[in-house]
C-alpha cells in the first residue's frame, strides 16, 4: 500500500500501545488519543484487562478504549514494555506483519555483546539488532521511513546525542567527553523506591549510576556514530580516536525533564562562530531541535517533543560547553516514538506534536 | 454572517491576544497557536513590540506571530490584562463590533457597588456589567452563544462553583457553606513577590486573603445565581436564603492547580445516592466536567480545560463535603475562555481543548 | 529516685529510640543525639542490627551508637513503631520500670471501642488506655509529670487542638467544625506507595481519608475533653453539646509541615478583641505556642517544636477560622515527644528544642 | 585578654550580624541565638529599626533582640551584606579593635586586579586583600585562630575545592577541571527576580553564568593554592601547570543545598584505592567533611555544616568523579562562617553546629 496516499485520504493507521500504564505509556496514551493519522484501538497491559482507560486514568477522560490482553488487530505497535517483554514480543508482531517502534533498550545497542555487560542478558535475536532503526529522525530520517523495528532511544542519549552531533559531526572537538545530565523523577520510572519517594526526593539532588550507567554504551555507540559519519564524508583517511565519554546522570525535584550539559575540549582553531555556525546549519529546518542564543530550561520543552541547544564557547578553559533540554517523557520518550512513527508512515513529522510547552 | 455556516467551511475566525505575557496570557497563546477554529493572527503587549512570540517565550516555538502595540485586525479578542486596562478597552473593541472575551475581573460582578468595596474603583460602565455574559459555559451557555462581551470567571470561583452548583440548584445544602481552595503559586500570577520566591514558597503552604479575598463576592454571586434559578425552577415561593459563605485560600508549592475543598450542612433526609445521582445528572453529558467516585489530584488536570469533582457525604457530621480538582491556568482562565469563544462561535465547545492531562 | 535533683547535677537519662527509621524515629534520633538531658545509648531497629547509625543515615555523622535488637538499659524508651509492635512492647517496659513516650496510636484513645472501629482491632490493654497521658504538654502538663507512658498525639491533632482549644476551652464557637487540614508527604509515612513517589505527588494537592481518617475520633476526643474541661472551669449546669466534626485531610507537595485551617461558626455576641484576648491569654507563656497576628507558613515551624496559631474573624460569614502551621515532625511527632518527656523528667520543657526554623 | 580562658569561664563573646536579612545573615541569626560561646547582642539591617527579630522572622521566636542601625558593642561582627557595604564598613570595624567574619566577596580574591574584571570595581583596600583570612578551616585552621579579618568562601567554591583538594594536593588529577555544580534557589538571594519566581523555578532545571560566573575566578585561587602548596610540600622542582577550570553553575528546583559533581583526568597510575586512601587520609579528623562510600544527597546536610564527599575513578573514561554535597547556607555560607568564628575564639570549631541533617 502506498502510505502517502493513504495519509493523503485519511485513512488513520490503526495503532496499539503494548503495556501503557508506565509513565512513557501514558504519555504515548495522551499523544496517540488524539494524532490525526493514527487510530488507537488497543491498548494492552498486564492488569486491568477489560477497564477502560479512562477509569484507569482519570487524566485521560476522553480514552475510553478498553485494557486488552494482546494485540489482535493493530497495524502499529508502540512497545512500551521492560526489555524482556519486548525482546519476546518483537518478532512474532514483525512476522505477523505489523510495524513496530520499542521504547524498551532491547534493539538499542548494535554489538550483541553489549547486552551481557551492560543488561545481564544474552541477547537472542542478535539479526534484530541490525536491523532496527535508532529512532532519531535527526541523524536517521531515511531509514525510518522504511523501518519495520524501531528502537527509540534512551532519554539522556537523546539529550546527549542531539547536544553534541553537530561538534562530532564537524570535528570541532576532542575525543573526551563529560556528559552531565540533570533527570526528573518520572525518568526513574513509575516503580517504587525509596529514592522517588517525594519526602526523600524532594529538596534534594544526587548523582547516581557512579559505576556505569546503562546509558553509557548507548551513548557512546551514538555519538561515535556521528563521528564516524563526519569523518567519511569528509573523506579523512583515519577513523575517528576513540571517544572518552563520562557520563554522570542526577536526580533533580521534578516529574519531567532532562538537562544535559556536555563538555569537551574545543580543537584548536575553532571559534564561538564556527560553533555557532555549525550548530545553526546542522539543525537547520528540524522542526523539534532549537539552537538557542540562551541558555535552555528544561521547562520549555515540558510536555512537547522540542529539544533546546545552546552551544558555547568556554574560552578560558578552552571548552566546548553544549547545554541540552528535552521533556524525558517528550523527545525522550514518548514524543520521539510518535515522531518516529510519523515518518514510518511518510506522514508530517510534527502530526500531532504541535503543542507548545506547558508553561510555567 | 451565519457562524454555523463559516465553520463549516473551516474559514478561520481571525483572533488577537491582548498583552499576553502574564501566565494566563501566555497559556492562550499555546492554546490559539494551533486552534483549528481561530487564526491568531495578533498578539500585542506593552513591551516586546516587533519581536516574535517565539523569541519570547521559546517554549512556543512554533508561534512566530509579531507582538504589536494594538488589534487591528482581529474579530475575536481575548483580554488578558488587568482590570483597568480591559475597562479602558472593551467598549472600544465592542464599538469596533469586535466580540471580546476578558480573563480580568472588571466585568464578571454584576452589582456596580461591589467594585468600590472590592476592587477598590468606581465602575465606568454599569451597563457593560448588565450586558457581560458569566463565561462558566456549564452554566452560561445560551447566553455565550450570543454574547459580544465574555467575563472570564476567576479560578477560584470556576471551582467552588463546579464544586457546589448541583448541590444548591437541587436545594440539597443549608446556606452555611465553607470553600477552602489550595491554589498552585502561578495563581498569585508573574510579577514579582516574596511570597512566590521559590525559596519561601516551596516546603511551604499558607493561606491568605483572611481578611477577604476578591474572589468572595464573585463566588457569593454565581452561587447565589444558581440557587436561585434552582428555587425558581421548582417555583418556589421564598428566595433562597442567603448564602453564608467563608472562603479561604492557600498557597500551595506548585506551579499549576486549584483544589477546593467545600463544605456544608446537608439538609435532612438528603442521601449519599441522592448526591451522587444530581451531581451525574447536573453535568451529564458536559465535556469538561467529570464526575468522580475517587478523590481528585489537580495533577489529573494539568495543562488541561478539564474539572474533577468528587462529592462525598460526611455522614458522621451530617456534611456535604465536594473536592473540585481544576487547573487554574485551564479551566480556570485561558482554556475556559476558548472554551467560552468555541460557545460564542457556534464551534464544538472541545475544539481545541481536547489534551488529556499531562501527567505525571 | 529524686528526677529534679538528679537533673540539677546534669546525669542525663539513659534513652532508647525503638525502630528508629521511620521519618518520626529519624526525627528522634536527631533530637535525641544532642540532648543535654537524655543520653541516647540504645536505638533498635527491626534491621541493620550492628551497623552505626551513622552509616544508615548518614545526615547523622555524629551519631556513632550502634543499632541492637532490643532495649537492655534505657530508663527512658521512646517508641516509634507501628502500633501492634507498640501494644507488645509497652507493657513489659513498663514492668520493667521503664517510662515509655509511645509515638504510635496505640495509647492514643480513651474508649476502647474506638479501636476496633477505627483501627480494626480489639485493644488488649484497656487499663493502659486509661492510664496513658496524651501528651500535649500545653493542655495536659501536670499529668505528664507523673506519667509512665505518655501516648503522644497524632500530627493532625496536634494542630487542629492547638487551633481550636481557646475556642472551645472559652465557649467562642458553636460545634459545627471543620478542619480542613493540609500535609507534607513525610506524613504518609517512610513505606512506599504511588501516592508518595514524586512524580505523582509533586505538582499535585489531593484530599484523601474522605470515608474518615484515624485521627477524626482522636481530634473528636480531644476537642470533647477540652470543652468539657472549660465548662467544669464555669461550672456550668449542662454538659456541652456534642461536636459535629468533619476533618479532611490533604497531601501538599512538601516533606514537613502541616497546615491546619479550622472554621466554626461563631458564637453570637463574641467579638473579634474578644477571640484574641482568649487565645492570647490561653497561650500566654508558652514556648512552643504563639499566637501570630498574620497567617502562619508551615515553613516558620521547620524543624522545630514550635506552633503558629492565628484566629480571625470571618465577619461577613459568623465564623471564626484559626489557621495553625506546625513541623509534622516536629510538634506533630518527635519534638512534641521530647518536650513531653523533659516534663517527665522536670527538665525545662525546651531543652534540646531551642532550634529557630530552618528558613528558606 | 585570652581566648582560651575565657571560653572556660563561659564568657560569651560579644557578637554581631550586619544585615541579618537576607538568607545567609537569617540562618546566621538562627545559628547565633543558641551558640553557647557567643552572645548575639546586635543586628543591624537598613530597614525594621527598632523591630525584634522575632516578629520580622517568625520562625525565630526567641530572637527577641532588636534591630538597629550600627554595631556599637560587639566584639566580634558577622557581615552579611553585599560587597560594597563590607568594603565601606570593614576598616572602620578593625580600627575599632572588632573582628570580622565577612561573609560577602569582598576580601576573597587575593589579586586586586580580579576585582575590576569580575566585580566591576576597583577595590579600595588592597592590604586587606592581603590580610584577610579565606575562611576554609579544613585549610586554613592556623590562620584563622589568628585573624582579624575572614573572608568567608563563596558557597560554589566550598563545594568545589572540598571534593578537589586531596586530589589537587596529593596531585592525582591532570589540570583539565570541569566543576558542574547544582544550587537551590536560596543561593540566588531574596532579592526578587524572574528567575527564583516558583512558578518558573518549579519542575525546572537550568544552567546560567555560562559567560563566566564569579565564583570561577575564587574557585581557581583556592584549587590553584591546595596544587602549589601540594607540589611545595612534595618539594617538587616545577611550579603546577595552571589550571583549567570550566565552571558551570545550574539551578534545581529546591531551597537549599548544592551538589558539586567535579571531573578530572587522573595522572596515569593512580589507582581508586589510592584515591580512597588519599581523600580519607586528608579529612581523617575533620568533624564537618564527611568521605563517602555512596553518592552523598545535598538532603543529609540541610540545616547543617557537615559536606560529603564521594570521589570515584571511571576507569572507562580515566577519569577521576568528585561530587560534593553541602547546605549553600551552612557550610556554604552561616555555617562555615560559624565554623570560623569559633576557630578565631579557640572555641571547639563544631560549637553550634552539632544539629545533624534535617531529614527529610
Amino acid at each position: 500500500m502506498n502510505e502517502t496516499h493513504r495519509s493523503r485520504e485519511h485513512v488513520r493507521i490503526p495503532a496499539a500501545v503494548v503495556s501503557g500504564t508506565g509513565y512513557g505509556g501514558v504519555e504515548l496514551l495522551r499523544l496517540l488519543s488524539r494524532h490525526p493519522g493514527f487510530d488507537l484501538i488497543e491498548v494492552t497491559a498486564r492488569s486491568a484487562h477489560g477497564r477502560r482507560v479512562c477509569d484507569v486514568f482519570p487524566q485521560l477522560p476522553d480514552l475510553t478504549v478498553s485494557i486488552t490482553e494482546r494485540v489482535e488487530r493493530a497495524e502499529l505497535v508502540f512497545l512500551a514494555q521492560p526489555d524482556h517483554a519486548a525482546i519476546e514480543a518483537v518478532p512474532a508482531l514483525l512476522a505477523a506483519g505489523r510495524r513496530v517502534v520499542d521504547l524498551s533498550a532491547a534493539f538499542r545497542l548494535r554489538a550483541p555483546s553489549l547486552y551481557p555487560e551492560w543488561y545481564g542478558y544474552e541477547h537472542p535475536a542478535p539479526a534484530l539488532l541490525e536491523e532496527a532503526v535508532y529512532g532519531l529522525p535527526e541523524l536517521h530520517r531515511a531509514a525510518l521511513a522504511e523501518a519495520r523495528l524501531v528502537a527509540c532511544p534512551g532519554c539522556y542519549p537523546t539529550a546527549a546525542v542531539l547536544a553534541l552531533a553537530p561538534a562530532l559531526a564537524h570535528a570541532l572537538i576532542e575525543p573526551g567527553i563529560v556528559v552531565d545530565a540533570k533527570s526528573g523523577l518520572s525518568g526513574a520510572g513509575r516503580g517504587l523506591t525509596l529514592e522517588t519517594h517525594f519526602a526523600e526526593a524532594s529538596e534534594d539532588v544526587s548523582a547516581y549510576g557512579l559505576g556505569g550507567h546503562r546509558h553509557w554504551p548507548e551513548i557512546v555507540q551514538a555519538l561515535a556514530a556521528v563521528a564516524y559519519r563526519g569523518a567519511t564524508q569528509r573523506a579523512e583517511a583515519a577513523t575517528p580516536a576513540p571517544l572518552r565519554v563520562s557520563f554522570i546522570p542526577h536526580l533533580v525535584p521534578m516529574a519531567r525533564g532532562i538537562l544535559a550539559t556536555c563538555y569537551a575540549d574545543l580543537r584548536s582553531g575553532v571559534s564561538a562562530d564556527a560553533v555557532r555556525e555549525v550548530y545553526e546549519a546542522f539543525y537547520q529546518g528540524e522542526p523539534f531541535v532549537h539552537v538557542l542564543a540562551q541558555p535552555p530550561h528544561t521547562k520549555f520543552a515540558t510536555g512537547t517533543n522540542h529539544a533546546f541547544v545552546h552551544p558555547v564557547v568556554d574560552a578560558r578553559a578552552g571548552r566546548l560547553v553544549v547545554v541540552a533540554a528535552i521533556d524525558n517523557l517528550g523527545k525522550g520518550a514518548a514524543g520521539q516514538a510518535v515522531q518516529c512513527a510519523n515518518g514510518m508512515y511518510h506522514l508530517p513529522e510534527t502530526l500531532g506534536l504541535e503543542s507548545g510547552g506547558v508553561y510555567p
